[in-house]
């Protein structure tokens, strides 16, 4: 049996377009000579499409299109993710399904059993368990068909278990021929490796091949890296599809490395920072044009965060979609006025000079008539990010272009930040980049030449608000900031466990005090593209009022 | 047995603070002769603790919490609320957990069976479901004791349910003598209503006494009205504590109506725009303090939603920490000029102008040097918006005071609302209250004499962001705009069936497609007061990056 590893990129609630996908990957599929074509989990509907489950409407429509798909593709049997309901009268409305069809009827039917319902996912606010773990025999091949967190149980694998149930386990034992798995699994730093780490091993334990399909492309904060793979029985890659692109690849059951290995094994990216910028990229692209525009408005300062975020979206938009736009004050620097230029230049986008200087003396003339221009203080520093979020806004206004804004991960975690300021704009591009791997990342524009200006990648990082400012006055180190952000907010550390590990105490201390006090702004943060293990946004929910006091040592 | 039904306002993470309202609320019970104080649900950590579940820190320091009030509290039984870990190796990590103890020591663990997952609750994100359901006996007493969500379960209530299990049927059938159930269930318009009845007729159904204890007190959006109950065998409500305060009430098993009526039954608010009004000021009030702040800044235009929140603020805060500021342009009505100050003087509050147009004549210059007064378009309107959104933020800046931000539901579902301009503010006091039911609300303040002036009551509502401007030139009427998105939002209808029940189909459709366009507005918004069956904010999630295009008649 030949299966074609079907990696589309769906726009959530884009039946047509959705569909439209999926009739061409088919043909594509039957003229490779393919029996079976599968798609990843809920491609009808795109995934994740939260709340939009629980309209009526938007069920219906995905069935509608499920049963489009059943009556077009009839020349070749299809694996699809769809939504389908809960007959029953107790439980959850809905299911995450999977069906087979072929020939105009749909032959078998599976439902998810393991929900995830932790970090961005959420699914058993909407859907209830599968029960039934039965194989399905197709074409003589005796199918076990799951959909995703199904296959993220092994005991061997995860030493604490979410769920008691293993679902590949139960159809392996009932003498499965080969594992299909269809998933919708994002990409964040070292999951790749994992998840391919992972299915090698489950075809090694249960000596089965596997096939895994992946969603791949950008849905809000989330970027799904495709990279869907099938393995032989021994655990050997024997296909795999490019990252972060849309792909078909043929997996030959019988003979699974008789094609020669570059028509099996596509490229990915080669590093953690080159996939985090094709993470980015995608990321960035699939938002702005999801969302119905086509151009990107940034705040260009002469440093390396906004830099980083213009170039991504160059490569992601195209130059000719992109507008820059520099808002000097009295506080920028002679260099950032050539750094930014020069930047404009070497990316090949549009390029405007906005000085705040009079619009900045409008507003203190009302808020601060004493003003002393030597040392601004918290009103008159946040002003100036404010006017710059405003004028942004109105340039976006103009031209229909979306502002991105280009905060990193370690400034809004400890709220180096301006809301309605800085952080305005429609998506945050490396708001889920931390400072010291922002550096990583820009370089790789700088492999072949000079994309950002060296001084840029150089210089002391500044907010430029006041005279002579640089960030790590205000901040620790930010090798020092970004170990500790990771061991609080991605590994869950207490300040005590940090400490132990040899960080000074005052600074960790006051770290986590910072990042508790902005959990206000991370509310109002635009949505950022997720690249760690736990991203500020969806997957983090913090309450806002709030007090952290341990009971006292003597008596509560 | 004489049972003290506790009704506390915990903070979030306060473990101290939370743990000395116990020992004080438990001094008063056994001052009032009662065997057996009872506390909400979480009442440790208070509810809802969010992802701070997922710090093992937390979750020690509510254990430590416990632990410290079993050693403190020992002459008197009490049932709190406490998060447990789960000591099996799948599954999720934690118990949402009630403990009952006495002179030292813990009788009796429970784990709540039924874990809310929808709207705003995420408790299968959290928590693992608790299997045991036994009775436990204290002082000759056999209770059923139950979490919230575990009583919520009845088929004679809920035609389709959520859950097969119903743990107070099993609890009743082992021969029950009374069902105490602790909780956390947040306000809405009709739920306290809904929620008394259910608790009377599952008294009735099975011939048990009733106990159910309620956290009161706002956290982020959501606010508990409390309305603490008790029922005799018949479904009789004997004993009822206030809603949107603290409160002790006591009820006797063996003679439940021996005291007189008034010490049993505490007074609630007589309607729904009075609950609406109390969930409004205690929301705003606790927001407040809980997030450490004293004051609070509003900007007044002149009109309802201004004029409404200042009121609460006024209430909520006192007169001498609300500062209000009048922040006039070109295209402001005299009137407003002269009823906003009216409306200060009528608070108490202090009251300043700040005219915006040397400030927007600035950001012309680099926007819009063509600039024609008479016509501006959105460019200029959103402007003027973020700068009074701006100035706003410098006052909070100067002062340390929360800026309010003011905006309605009708406006907010639509987007008729600037980013970083009119929505900006820590807390969006009536953002899930109706453009018709602000005027109800409001009515509220000029019971006994006329604190809203009257004209700001009978305006035409206008943005006055450009010449003679009225709401209603670019929406639908509030009564029909409220009463679609009350069908689309609330109840999950489609356009087709709104139009089915008589709205104009190019009205429907318009809404539809603003509401789904706003998506990303809303995403940026501060948190809202819930009053609502189904607010936007966290209880609502819909993706940004869209397109619901059906499937089209003839092909996918």
């Amino acid at each position: 049996m030949k299966i074609a590893l079907a990696q589309i990129n769906p726009t959530v609630g884009d039946f047509s377009g959705n569909a439209a996908k999926m009739v061409n990957f088919a043909a594509q599929a039957r003229k490779a000579g393919c029996d079976l074509v599968v798609f990843p989990e809920l491609a009808t509907c795109g995934y994740p499409p939260g709340d939009l489950l629980e309209r009526p409407d938007f069920v219906d429509a995905n069935l509608d299109c499920l049963n489009a798909l059943v009556d077009t593709i009839g020349d070749i049997g299809v694996v699809v993710g769809y939504v389908d309901r809960n007959p029953h009268n107790a439980g959850k409305r809905l299911f995450n399904a999977l069906a087979l069809f072929e020939g105009g009827r749909i032959r078998f039917r599976a439902f998810k059993r393991l929900l995830p319902t932790y970090d961005v996912f959420d699914e058993q606010r909407h859907f209830e368990p599968g029960q039934a773990c039965e194989l399905y025999t197709y074409q003589g091949v005796r199918l076990a068909l799951t959909i995703c967190e199904d296959a993220w149980n092994d005991p061997d694998i995860f030493a604490s278990r979410i769920y008691a149930d293993d679902p590949v386990e139960r159809l392996a034992a009932q003498g499965a021929d080969v594992l299909i798995n269809i998933s919708a699994s994002p990409f964040h730093i070292g999951k790749r490796d994992f998840r391919l780490a992972m299915l090698a091993r489950l075809a090694r334990k249960y000596a089965l091949p596997v096939v895994h399909v992946n969603q791949v492309g950008g849905n809000d904060s989330l970027v799904f890296d495709g990279t869907s793979a099938g393995f032989d029985a021994t655990g050997g890659l024997v296909a795999r599809a490019r990252d972060f692109e849309e792909d078909l690849v043929v997996m030959d059951l019988r003979a699974p490395t008789a094609a020669p290995e570059a028509q099996r094994i596509h490229p990915v990216a080669p590093s953690d920072p080159d996939a985090v910028l094709a993470a980015l990229v995608t990321g960035t692209r699939d938002y702005v044009h999801k969302c119905g525009f086509k151009q990107a408005v940034i705040g260009l300062s002469g440093g390396i965060d906004s830099a980083l975020t213009a170039a991504v979206a160059a490569r992601a938009l195209g130059s000719a979609n992109v507008a820059t736009v520099f808002m000097p004050s009295a506080y920028t620097s002679a260099d950032n006025y050539e750094d930014t230029a020069q930047l404009a230049r070497n990316l090949g986008v549009a390029y405007r000079t906005m000085p705040i200087d009079t619009i900045l003396a409008a507003f203190l003339e009302h808020l601060a008539p004493d003003f002393d221009p030597a040392a601004p203080g918290i009103t008159e520093q946040n002003i100036q990010a404010r006017i710059r979020g405003s004028l942004l806004m109105g340039l976006s206004n103009r031209s229909g272009a979306l502002v991105l804004s280009t905060g990193n991960k370690s400034e809004l975690a400890v709220g180096y930040c301006t809301l309605y300021g800085d952080m305005n704009g429609g998506l945050a591009v490396i708001s889920d980049v931390p400072k010291t791997l922002v550096y990583e990342v820009a370089a790789r524009f700088n492999t072949e030449q000079e994309v950002i200006p060296r001084r840029i990648l150089e210089k002391a990082p500044s907010a430029e608000l006041k005279p002579d400012q640089e960030d790590q006055d205000d901040l620790p180190d930010y090798a020092v900031l970004d170990a500790v952000l990771k061991g609080m907010v991605e590994e869950f550390k207490s300040a005590e466990a940090l400490i132990a590990e040899g960080h000074d105490p005052q600074t960790v201390r006051d770290i986590f005090r910072r990042v508790a006090l902005n959990e206000y702004k991370r509310h109002q943060a635009a949505p950022g593209i997720k690249v760690t293990s736990k991203a500020f946004g969806s997957g983090r929910r913090y309450p806002i009022a709030k007090r952290y006091r341990p009971p006292s040592q003597d008596h509560p």
